[in-house]
């Protein structure tokens, strides 16, 4: 893979697919977006999605290079294939990799959407000066990846850095995946808005314009959450110091386990850092282990879309 | 590294330090054990293990190759050094690896025990068959240590694979590091005889022989129980259902994380798995996410000593 100049990263999401094209340097070349129309079938989006390769390159008057899908969802990186994805049940198990690699003529390689932003995390956020680095994303899910030495480690099955189902609170709140007290069921964006839905509860006085901006249609998301944390609301900010604490166990957790260099935040909801970085920072200066925890780092990531950007990277000079 | 026959592992313990040589084939050629007597220092410690290697290589008539030190506390492998180690305060920051170097006149690696011990379940539980293993010791710490790709992953200061403290429990039981809900307040020797008393002072009329035992001065330790479960006894084999159930926490987040071939089960409560491993399998069942939990193993080690058979294995032929 090396030599090469550019690299496209394809994250294929529920309801958007966005491509975007990168140097070496790091620097985005240019970017598409497609609706994913999962439910036109498989055939039908890898189609459109060459398409839309060749009308970038077109656009931008040159080639980009090898390609990395990136999906959410249970991926087989070595087949290349969906085993399971709740938001594209019609794209599992069918050969997506491969069929890109036919319909564009050139290098396809397709991993977790995760496990890219973990990449993406890596290569563009610490700009490699570390070999050892955890990815998190916090979002809709929390997922996360793993690099390690400077590779990117997926595991045996290509599931390794599903941090959002490590268990924060055993027998705690239930989360989407059917399992009690998971990291995702209180910092992934369901858990954020039902922890802020029941403080507003319990506390009928406080926070009207957080209840209201709840009203009015906006919902307990977690922008809205941190505007309002942002404003000064105690609500708001008392779920987020909530949120950091229970991202702190889950980090102290990681550090034990995996002793990285550093570990980086992407994901949406970093615009609320500022109120949830603080439990985090305290949980980790806690443990009275001190060596892996005064030696690791705990950022949070500048860029957005770091699942395409990590999988561009990848697609550039990830693979092996 | 390639080409040596015999590889001589060190375990240095807080009061033994047990030496084993060992045959590329696993083969153990001899063993030899000397106290280690940490408070007359580590120069003192070195020079008598130094004497105990030679002791051994003229009893069995044939030079013994590379040495791995093994020992338990926060061990820094790139500098040979311990940074601290609650059992041998006074080897804390001296150049133990470095002066056997001196003292033998070959390679002499240094690791955590744990690490060690997940080598060896690496090596020889499991021959080698899966790439990805993780080794979990179970004794009166819980420790534990990471292969991936067939090569031991130490983390970024040598701390990788401290799953004794992962919470399992956050704000429970009170752990030996300070912190609250560690794996080892649960699985670890204190924590078991902690427990198996509360039981038996909840239910005063049972097991009498359990209760006898324990005041008889063998102590609730996890032989006893593990004889007592053996026998039936209501109260041991509840303790080891919630030995169980803690261990599956942990576990069930391992394998969400590092995605494994297999995880074995080392150190000396393995006599009781019978009774422990049952609702380990329940909670891998349970998860949802399927594809990393069908395809990991969990087993329990057959072999005792995994700590200096690990690191005489690595010895031989893990190093770089």
């Amino acid at each position: 893979m090396k030599g090469r100049l550019t690299g496209l990263g394809i994250d294929t999401g529920g309801s958007f697919t966005k491509l975007i094209a990168i140097a070496e340097s790091g620097a985005v070349l240019g970017k598409a977006q497609i609706p994913t129309l999962s439910e036109k079938g498989p055939r039908d989006f890898i189609r459109r999605a060459a398409q839309a390769v060749r009308a970038l390159e077109r656009r931008l008057g040159r080639s980009l290079g090898d390609v990395c899908l990136a999906v959410a969802g249970d991926v087989d990186p070595r087949r290349g294939r969906l085993r399971r994805s709740p938001n594209l049940p019609r794209f599992e198990d069918f050969p997506l990799r491969d069929t890109l690699r036919v319909a564009l003529d050139r290098q396809v390689e397709m991993h977790n959407d995760a496990n890219m932003a973990a990449w993406g995390c890596y290569t563009l956020e610490l700009r490699r000066r570390f070999p050892n680095v955890l990815g998190i994303t916090m979002g809709t899910g929390i997922g996360g990846g793993v690099v390690q030495g400077g590779k990117l480690y997926t595991g045996s099955t290509g599931s390794a850095g599903e941090f959002g189902h490590m268990r924060v609170v055993p027998g705690g709140e239930r989360c989407g995946c059917g399992a009690s007290g998971c990291l995702e069921a209180y910092a992934g964006k369901a858990g954020i808005a039902k922890l802020a839905a029941r403080l507003l509860e319990e506390s009928p006085a406080a926070s009207p314009r957080l209840r209201a901006a709840a009203k009015g249609g906006d919902g307990l998301d977690p922008e809205v959450l941190a505007r309002a944390a942002q404003a000064g609301d105690p609500v708001a900010r008392e779920v987020w110091r909530r949120v950091g604490a229970a991202m702190g166990v889950g980090i102290v957790n990681l550090v034990y386990l995996f002793n990285p260099d550093a570990v980086v935040i992407a994901g949406g909801v970093s615009q609320a850092g500022a109120f949830f970085m603080d439990p985090i920072r305290r949980a980790l200066a806690e443990e009275s282990f001190r060596t892996p925890f005064t030696h690791v780092r705990v950022t949070l990531a500048k860029r957005a879309q770091l699942g395409s950007l990590g999988a561009a990277m990848y697609a550039l000079e990830g693979a092996d």
